[in-house]
Order: C-alpha cells, then sequence, then structure tokens
C-alpha cells in the first residue's frame, strides 16, 4: 500500500500528466505511432540507468493510463527506495503504439523527481545522522510544487513551507518600517496559531526574534562559527522552556553541509535540491511480444 | 518590440504563471504581505548575481501583473540578452505587498528559464561556429514545453520536433516488424509533407534511412569516427541532390561536443540542454520608497 | 488602497466569479437584458437593506468587469466597514443591459460574503474584548474557500488553519494505534517548523499533549469549568516557557461565548461563522440615466 | 436507481467536488492523514446528527471516490429521504488515511446541501397541501447552482428558472421606457416559446401583464389580502381560457407561508431557501478495523 | 453600441477563441510569423469575398487581441448585417507577426459563424413575411451552442430551446409507457412555470396535447395539408383562450419552407441551420506599412 | 483494436465531449429526462440514415460514458468505415433517462465527424487513383481540429500540417520586405529540420523556390495547365534528386479534381472538407426494454 507520506497528492499527479501528455501530442497526436500496426503487443521495463532514488512511480502509472487504459504497469520499487544502476523499477505491457506514445512523457516525470531525490539524498547524507536535518525551499519548478516536495520527502529530507499561505515568514522588506518585534507581534495576533519564521542576518536581530516569540529563525548566510555563536545565545535565552527552530541558509553546499549540520542548528535548507538537480537516467526496454 | 522568435507564445506564458501562482497562494494569499501597511511602496531591482543567458522575461512580467495591475515593469534586458555578474535586468516600481508576493514566482520562472538558456550557450559555444548546429529534445520539463523550448532559442540553439505531432520519428520500436524502407515508405504515405526522421545504430542503417528517403537520420551513440563515416557515406550518396540532416545524439558533453560538431553532420541534440540545467541565479533588491 | 489582509487573493475572486457567471448565463447569455435597448445607460446604487459588515467588495467589482468592460464601479466602503442600514456603498455606471446582467452575481456574492463577516462580527462583540478570540474551522462552503476565509477577517476573526495542507491537527481518529505523544513526536519529526495542533477530550490529555510538545490543544466539548481547568493546568506545566495555544471548540454558541471567552483560553472557534450565516441582505437600486 | 429529478448533473458533481479537495489539498496533501501508518482500515458511518432531509449523497461519494479509489461508499438513504437523528446514512470501508483526508468534504457538501433541503421541507411543510408550491430564487451560493438548484427538489420544492438564459424575467429596470405590453410583445417576437415572467407591484400592471399575455406573474411584496385580489382578476379576465401562473414573492417567512398559500396564487418563492439555511449536521463516526 | 440580443455571451467568446489559438499555436507557436522581422507593422482588411450575413465580430476581435494586444481591430459593419461581395467588414492594424498568427483564427470563426448566419437568412427570406417563423435546433456543432445560437439570431431567426436544461420537451421515447396526458401533467408538476414542448407525429396526439395543456407542439415530419389540419383543430380547441405554439420539423427544405410558412403554423425548424451550412468566404487583404 | 491512425487522442475527445455535454445540461441538467420513471431501461440502435463514411465513434462512446457510467455501447463498425444507409453501427444499452440525455450530444459529433469523412471520401473518389492526393487545411471549426483531423484520415485523405507549429509555411504576407530566397533561408536556419512550405502565385516563383530548397510548395489559384508546367519545371530543376512535395490549392472542386488530380502534382488541399462539410444523417432507434 502506497506510503501517503511519500506520495504526492492524487490531483496534482493527474493534473500534471495530463498537462504534460496535451502539450506532447497537440494537435494530432502521435504520428509516429500511428505507423504501427494495431495487433503488436509489447513489453517494457524501467530501468534505473544511473543509481539513485525513486520518485515519481505515480506520475508514470498515470502517465501510460491517461494515453491508454489497456496499458498496465507493474511497479517492483516504489518512490524512496534507493535504486542501483541496471535495477528494473516496473514492467509495463499491452499495446506497443500508446505504449510509445506515453513513453517520454512518463520518463520525464520519473527522470525529474528521481533526480531531486537523488540530489536530496545526497545532501542528507552528506549533513550524516544527528545533527541538523535538511529543508526544501519554494524554489521550486513553477506548476510542479507538489511533486517536487514529494520528491523531497522521498528523498529523506523535509518540506519547508509549502507556500506563502502556510505560515508567516519575515524578510527583510516585510519588516520595512516595522522592525521584528512590532513584525512577529503582528503576525501572531493576525495569524494565531501559525509559524511565525523571522530571517534574521545577524546576531542582534537573532536575539531580537527570539524574545518576540518567534518560532523559528533562519539564519542567513553565517559561517558556521557563526552560527554556533546564535545557537548557544538561542539555548541561553530560552533556558528549558521551548526554543525556536533555527534554520541555516545560504550558499550550503555537498562540500559544507556536515561542518554546518553540527553546529547544532535544526535545519538546513537549500533551493538547489529543488531548482537545479539534473535529472536521474531512467529509461524504457521494450521488447515487442510475439 | 518583442522578437517574436525569442519568446514563448504568450497563452503558454499566462497559463504557467497562473498555475504557479494558484499553487504559491492557495488558500489563503501570502499571509506574510497581509502584515506589510498598504501605504507602503517600493522600487526592485532584478539582478543577475551570476554570468549568464536571460530567458522568460514575459513570464516575470506576467508574474507581478497577474498578482496586481498596478505594479510596473520596465526591462532593460530582453530574452537572449548575454548577462554580467550584476547587471540590473529590469526594475519593478508599486506596492511593496503585491511585489513581495510575486516575487519567488517571477524569480523561479527566470532562473529556471535563463538556466537553460544559459547552459544552451554554453553548449553554442563549445561547438564553435560553421560546424553542427546545438538541438534541444522532448526532454523537457512536464508542463513548461513551450517555455523551454523558447529559453533553448535564446540560448541560441534550435528547437527539435515540439512534440509528438509535428513530424515523424521512427526508433527501433516503431519499426519493429517493418524495418526502415518500409517504416519511410509508410510514414511517407500516411504523412506526406512532413518530416520523416529514422534513428540509425549502426552504418548500414544510415545507408538503408536515406535509400528510403528519410529526411533526418539521428545518428545514435556513435564515435566521432564513426559519425564521419556516415557523413561521408551519405554525401556520396546523394551527389549534387538533397541530402537528408544528420543528427548526432547520445552521450554528447560539453568536452566532446567541439569535436563532434566538425564531423560534418548538422545537427547535435542533448536532453541535458532543458532537463538538467542548473538554475541562474536571479534575484530581487527591494528598496522601500520614502 | 485595498488592505491585503481583509482581501481574498485576486485570482480566487477572478475564478469564481467566472464560474458564478458561466453557471447564470450559460448557454444563450441573459435573454431578458437583451431586450434593453442598446442606448439605455444607468445609474445603480448597491445599498445595504440591513445593518451589518461589509465582504465581497471584490467579487462584486469584478462581476461587473467580467460582463462588461464598459461599467465602472465606484466603491464608498470596503471590506471590513460595519454598515448601518440603507448606507449606499457604491455606485455602478455605464450601459443599463449589462448591469443587469451582472446584479443577482454581484449580490449573491456580496450578500454571502457579507453575511458571514456579520456573523463573525456578532461572535467578535459576543466574546468580548481582552479574552479569547474567535477562530473559523474548514467548515466553508465547497468551492469558496478563500473567499468564505477573507470574509472571516473583515468581520474581526482569525483564520484557523487554511487547509489540510497548512498544519498538522491530530484528531483521535489520526491517533488510531499512535498515542498522542507518538503522534506528536512523528508529526513533528515529518513536518518539522509546522504547527502541530492536537484535540483533547480529557483532561489527562490535554497534560499529555503539553508534555509531548504540542503547538496547540483543541479542548473538545467541555464545559467552561473545565476549560478553566485545563488552562490552570497548562499554565503550570509550562510555567515561564511559552505554552501551548489552547482552542475551545465544540457547541459554542452566541450566548456561551462571552463565558468561554473569559476562561483564559485563546481561541474559540465555530464552523457556524461559514457554514450557517445568513445573508446579509444587499441591494441594487438603478436608475434609468436620461 | 438513483432518480434523475432528485440528482444533480453527473458533471456538476464531479468539478464541485474538484475544486473543493483542491482547496484543501494545495499544495502539499494532507500533513496529519501522512502520519497514518498505511496498514491502517476503517470502517465509517455518515450520520445524521439531527433531523432533516438529505441532500448532496454523490458529492459525498465522490469525494470519497476522488481521495482514493479504494474507498467504498455504501448508501442506506438516499436524496429526498426524511432523516431522524442518529440515523446511519452510509458505510465507508477502506484505508484510514485517505478517509480522513475526503471526511470533511464530504461533510461540507452533505451539511450545506442537505441544510437547504431541510430548510424547504420545513417551508413545504408549513404551506401545506393543496395550496401554492414553493419554488426557489438564482439567490443560490455563487457556484453551486446545479447542486442547490437539486436540494431544492430532494426538499420537495420546484425550481424557478434556473438561470438567466432560461426564461425571460421583466422586471421594472427591464421596463424603463419600455412598459409591461411593449415589453411582453417584444419578448414573445424575440424568445417565442419561452416562459415570459413579469414583475408587478401593483394591481394594475397584473392586469396589464395579463392582458399582454404574460405566461407568469410575479406578485412583489403585496399581501395576502392584495394577492387575492390579483387572483380573482386574473381568473377573471382569463375566464376557461388558460391564465398565467401567479407567484408570490418577497418577505414570506415561515410564519406566514401557510397564509399567503391559501390565496390562490400558484408559487412561492424564496431566496432564503438557497442563501441562508443553516447547515445540518451530519458528522462521521470511524473506527479502526482490527 | 454592440446589441445584446445579436451577439454571444462575452464569456463564450474568450473561452471559445482561447480554445482556438491554443490547438493552433501548441507547443511552440507560430514558426513562420517568427521569421517576419519584428519592425514590420501592417494594416488588413477583413473583406467578405461573397455575400452573406455578418456573424462573430467579436469573436475576430477577440482573436487579434488574445495573440497581440497592440493590434487594434476597427469594425465598418457589426453582426447581423447583410454583406454585399467585397466590403471591407474591419480594418486591423498592428505588428505584422501576430497579426498573420490570429489570421486563421478570426476568419475560421468568421467564416463559420457568418455561414450559419447567411444560410438562416436565406431560411427566413425563403419563408417570407407575415407567416410561419424560423428556428433553429439544438443541432449545433460541439462546443460552440452559445456562438452558433447567436449567429442564427443575426441571421434573423429565433432560438429553440438552448439546451436540455431550459424547457421540457417530450419525445415518443420519454413517453414510454407515460403516455402524453400524464406526461405533460408530471412536467408541469414538477416543472412549473416552464415551457413544456411535446411531440406529435399523429393529429390525435396533437389533439391530446391540447388537451393536456401543451405549451407547444412539434408537429413531426409532417405534410403542408397535414399542418393545416392540426392548426385548425387546435385553433377550434382553444377558442379565444391562449393556444399553444405550433412547430413544423422534420425535413423542411428553402424549396418548401414557404408553402409550409403559410399553413398557420408559429414556427419552422431546421437542424441544417447549425450543423449543415458552408462557410462565408470572409479573408484577410494585408498590406505592409511603409 | 483501434487503428490509432484513424482516431484522435484520447484527452481531445473527453475534453471536446465534457464542453459539449457542459452546454447542454448547464444549470439544471436534462428537465425532461428526470421525468422518466428509474426503471425504464432500453435497448438503442446508432443507425446511418443515409450513406457514408463513418468517423467520430469514440466520441459518441465517450458521450453516453459520461453522462451515465451504466450506458453499454457496442460498436459494429469502426472509424473509416463506408456506410450504406439503414447499416446499425452500435447498440447502446442501460437506464433509458441517461441515454436520452447523451443522445444528441453523441449524434452532434457522429453527425459532424462523419460528414467531414464523407465529404473528404467524395473527394477522394473524385480525384481517382494514382494521382495526386487529398490534403485538409486549417480551416476547420474551432475547437475541433484534433477531432476534425482525423476525421479526414477516417475518409481517406491525408492531413497537411496540423497546425502554425509544426511546420513552416510562408505566404506572400511573410514574406513582405524578404523575398522568397531569404525567407526559405532564414526558415531553413531557424527551424532546421522542418517542412519548410512556400506559396507560389507564379511560376517564376516556383522555379525561386525550389532553387531556394524549399521542401513544399504551394501553387496558389492555378488552371491545371499551368500546374501541368510548374511539375515539369520542378522535375527538370531537379533531375534524380528529390524533389519538393508539389500542392494545388485554391477553389478545386469535386468537378474538378480529377482534372488537376492527373497533372502530376503530388497533393490537392481543400478547405472545403472541413469547413463546410453537411451532417451525415445518423440517428438513435430506441426501444424500451420490458
Amino acid at each position: 500500500m502506497p506510503d501517503p507520506y511519500l506520495h504526492p497528492p492524487v490531483a496534482a499527479v493527474r493534473d500534471a500528466v495530463a498537462r504534460a501528455l496535451a502539450e506532447d501530442l497537440t494537435p494530432l497526436g502521435d504520428l509516429s505511432a500511428a505507423l504501427v500496426p494495431d495487433s503488436v503487443t509489447a513489453t517494457a521495463h524501467v530501468v534505473a540507468r544511473a543509481p539513485g532514488v525513486l520518485a515519481g512511480a505515480a506520475c508514470a502509472t498515470e502517465a501510460f493510463a491517461q494515453v491508454d487504459g489497456r496499458l498496465v504497469v507493474h511497479w517492483r520499487a516504489d518512490d524512496g527506495d534507493v535504486l542501483a544502476a541496471g535495477r528494473v523499477l516496473a514492467t509495463v505491457t499491452g499495446p506497443l503504439a500508446p505504449m510509445l506514445t506515453a513513453e517520454r512523457t512518463a520518463l520525464n516525470f520519473l527522470g525529474h523527481l528521481s533526480g531531486i531525490a537523488t540530489r536530496v539524498a545526497e545532501f542528507v547524507a552528506a549533513a550524516g545522522d544527528g545533527g541538523a536535518r535538511i529543508w526544501d525551499t519554494r524554489k521550486t519548478t513553477p506548476g510542479l510544487r507538489a511533486l517536487e516536495k514529494a520528491a523531497v520527502r522521498a528523498g529523506g529530507a523535509r518540506n519547508h513551507r509549502g507556500n506563502l499561505s502556510d505560515w508567516v515568514m519575515l524578510k527583510d522588506n516585510h519588516l520595512m518600517g516595522l522592525g521584528i518585534t512590532e513584525g512577529v507581534t503582528r503576525a501572531k495576533d493576525r495569524w494565531p496559531g501559525r509559524t511565525v519564521h523571522v530571517e534574521a542576518d545577524r546576531f542582534d536581530q537573532v536575539l531580537e526574534a527570539v524574545a518576540a516569540g518567534a518560532d523559528a529563525i533562519l539564519l542567513d548566510n553565517m559561517s558556521p562559527a557563526e552560527v554556533r555563536r546564535c545557537v548557544e545565545a538561542v539555548h541561553v535565552a530560552c533556558g528549558t522552556g521551548r526554543r525556536p527552530l533555527l534554520e541555516i541558509s545560504g550558499g550550503v553546499t555537498l562540500a559544507t553541509v556536515a561542518e554546518y549540520a553540527r553546529t547544532g542548528a535544526d535545519m538546513i535548507s537549500s533551493g538547489s535540491l529543488t531548482n537545479s538537480a539534473p535529472v536521474l537516467d531512467i529509461g524504457l526496454d521494450i521488447e515487442a511480444d510475439r
């Protein structure tokens, strides 16, 4: 049974696949598949051509199903699985013509989303256990937010806010003429119950945010040493009570993530997880039935 | 006046932006912007933080316009322009709150599409002048085909077929039980006037495709030497008459593209242009008016 | 300048109005307006026929604009304003025929959303100052979530979570086989940074939720005395540190809200604000120009 | 087999449910359900917590089905059924996580539409047998016209025109500079075969409308005595021939409807049936399977 | 000022044009226009190449506007105008490239809808004055109902019901097991106020429909003599009271319509008006500005 | 198994049917079917009432399925089949009420698309074997491009370009200030691999287009003799090499097509195939089950 934590919402999958097929098939459909004799059926294997982490299985299934309900996809792996190169992920059976029509759309989803999951998993592994965890951002590909955020979960990281509507995040531009204290107070008044997250560039801003009651603080572009200083100050300020979540953001790379992860901060976020991951090479090996 | 060759269709821009804003603002809108006093206006500069090639200007304009019609965007650069780091690309003026709401969506489009244009321009430069030109593929991000294909043009490469519906492409799987000669004949019969493109893995297949009358031939995963052998054979076969377009495809990289470009083939295609380009770092510097 | 805190997102307004007009005008348009001579213009006043609180102004403006761009709406009131019966809220000028076509759609939005704002304002007033504040719920009319939640803000109450995707809420059914402590731990692990809200039916559950680190606790169907007991216990448990937000839910009415508001809890939620508010009577007085 | 008279069109149900789920699940889906172990299944009962009339069964079924095709809904009641408090209306079985995801959407439809059907049934009962029948209006919740009009039928009343496009209704504003006689003539000329309905505020207008050949006349804001006077006059004027349908409109309440129903008029309409009905309390009792 | 009786609803125009452009421009836009230098502007004349009646002007305007807001269309004719061959209907000015892109879409609407209006006008003229008027049917091109019904009005005929939802029409299949009398009674009971229309194949059915109180009767596939017999019988049956509208349907052609129009029936309907009208030849003459 | 060459893309069918049903059923559904007792089931036969060629079978199936999933359609013919008058094409079984609701929509698709296929087949037959083949154009009914182009294939002709995005076509207006040679060169440079098609009005333009390397040439409004002269010149110019496809366009009719087909040109195109074909009369014979 599919784990709802690792998969995107069904409607997001259905709509994204319908749009992708529309852009690939308008106006006349698949000219090449129209040359394939109707009676030819085939068996195809979805194969990882490089090691990585799977994401997007539901999108691939949906692509085949939307093109032709007679195509049957049997999965041997699921989102979140670590893949060795050469692993057969799924088998598709049915008429050859629609299988060819759906192929590229299914693979575009699988490659793109598994590419993100794979990049995420590398980051998570580089950060190591027991320290800060990895967070994504809103720097996602336009129109694919739900799918990419699910791929992040499949890769083992966590989702930052989903959009502008789920929690309050106060960056310097929001605070023009307000100041952190007034900004947090206003946010707590207008949106009670919601996470109020404050971006801090400097040590004193961190202290002000803690005092103002922020639920989370983004430590922007700080060195590991600066982060550590902030972490300690926050611990002192909060004593045995709850303390705000501390997020490291800004230029963290695979090379530096381990050091940052050991600073005592809670989360490390990176836009590159979703906006710069190369595709994972996943292909379809088709053989005609006889 | 915008060059229609470099820009995507207006409707594709409008729909992609509407979807992106919907996923960022459902259900309650921008909680944080709702804390900004109504009277605050600002001036913002869209700035390239790294060198590259611009694409997606129309998407950014549309994002600001859809959020609030009072936001005015004045561009100082256009799609296809080569950007130095630090260059101011555009100025946005108007009320601060909606400017903040549209910021991330506008930047996500600019970063993603300029990232593609930048990667494309690197490939084009590496290929050098006078040899084969660069082609994209259908390996695009689902839902963004029209925008990414325009970014490819902005980067200086050319568009391969737009989708399954614009020309015929016969890969080995289409030819199961048909053979190249019969496949091309059938394609020319069913779809007269259209490009018929044949994938060839071997030298003899290239010759068969030429004889069958293919308009273009994809040389799949061949070494530069193999490509050269095919080019020469095609020239011989066609004499002074027209000859099919020859495409090199399969694993060409920035490191190898120059050598391939000098083989005498016409086009070199790479899926990585659209499915693996990292984002170009473009940001928004906002200052409140006073 | 419109306050973004009180208004719904622009796209939500545009889409809801387009759907409403489509259901009123398919397939032939307005048969009756087609009898009105083209040359007749008119001036109309949007008038509150009963006292209340305004919400939905943007929807009314959009309805007139979508039917005919020549209709001009000039508002003399804005969402959130308290209205006396008879107050003129806006003036509409332009050709009579499309004015009649848009009338009912504009009024349906105004009446429905102002009805909610008015009911909310009554609840807020009944609760009195200084005690618990009023919260809405997800018990909204299907398809109108964004608009109704904005009407709640216009009425002076606050928005609970916007949907299933913005914070975690653990009801008894989510905790089957998990228990509160494990549920909160799992929620904090999977969704760090987000509000974790726990429903508690009993005193001991409240204590368990506090100990588990819940950010908010729903006190379900408790008497004012039971609420007070919980409030005190939470204060003791948390000492000078932060304490979770306490929400009263279940059967609170206009008659009982004041007593609940003085219990020391933070929020009182009621589904009836959005799913059972009668319409506010707002009409359009039209006079033909001569 | 479902009675097509009592149910809304299938497409209206499907689209309304898809929109409702989208606003509840964008962008990340159900965060809370993602904590529920995949293997937990449950059985749930849809229960009326108050007496009333059922409407919206198809919407609830659709909500569960759209979230997860494995959820099975078995109905023991249908739209139009009179419900006692405590009655089990349906049983839902299947995986727990998606059941929780669909719960609120399903109940929002059931509560809202059954609330309308219940209010309608009260009006119908108050009007009594043998006199005027109850009619709805176009004062419906934007976007839910088809569903609410079906709920009106389920409650035992009749549907007035569905929208501006199905029959002609001439109010004073349509007749500016035309007059009733010319208005009806023009309507009959331009839209032959359609109901031409005239709003009349005064006795003489009723007579003019009859003479002009109106198919229906709305008696606006008249007392029962005034209505009776009009009814009699219309009977005299029409003799043994057909006479127009007479509608009473304006401020009729549960308290006054019986007296109006005995005036001899045909229909009594009230906007409050659809725009001011409180929700019917319908809940879901879930038990985990073991 | 445009006559709302002759034009389709604005939203129907906007949506139909958007769909038409999407199917003509997906995925890459207009490849040919992308070769036109940006600086070339042009002036174009929309010209009737054959005599006819204009319909669809708003669609053409919308097509140019959606492609590029800089294109300006100035109309010298309006829907419903009788056109001589060679008449200039409108002038379009602006940049050449988008003008070429919109050309075919604009002309496809104009040609199709004016073709219908022209065919309708021929039927109306052939029927002559003073006798039965011409009615359309629901035999419209899928997706273009609103536009084609407006074209029918522009051509001088009237609209029969717009769809299945605006009046009741009882054909033999609806009456299986019911009979005309019971069918009409049931229709009047369930849908009071609406036109109840009965299809009659035989003289006795006409009499039964009149007695049952039908508002309109379709005389199906009768000869002129049979129609006359029915007309007379209906007049006798109704005396000085109102009588149902009588519609002639089935195989009426341009050659026979005059005779049928003089039978005393009210309406003559023909599906061929909307489903078999050839296009009216309307072209665009473009000249580059210099 | 359905031949993908003859059928339209599945998504195009689904969307077109949904739109057609929406315009026929908004807002209240089928008033007449709501009078049919729930228990009545029926068997219906789709029957060709005139000879022709079938197209649109998938649309009819989809219409019945979208209205009610219990309706079962069994086809005895498929798109492309030549039909004798009276032939039973399909049988529909299931509940009567939804069968009646879907009837007109199903028949509107069948009639319109089979009308096109029939007209096309007449043209193909008139052209005779061995000469030029028949091509459609972009003169299709707005919104139905994919379906009508499939109907053209079912009728035995071929599809010209599908839209503005699949190949380059240079008409005189595109060449303003460019000239044929420069236009073709630019097209080959910007859009390598694609068909470049040039419209030629005069003999010298044909020669220039050949020399420029055009892939296809449209001979506009030429007499058969002029066409022959062009054909010969092109043969001479190209020798044994490939030569461009030659298209005859402009005013070819059923009467003249045979003569044109023997000129040696490759294709004859006509907009009238798709924009002026009368409907093929296809009906539904329904019998109630007992």
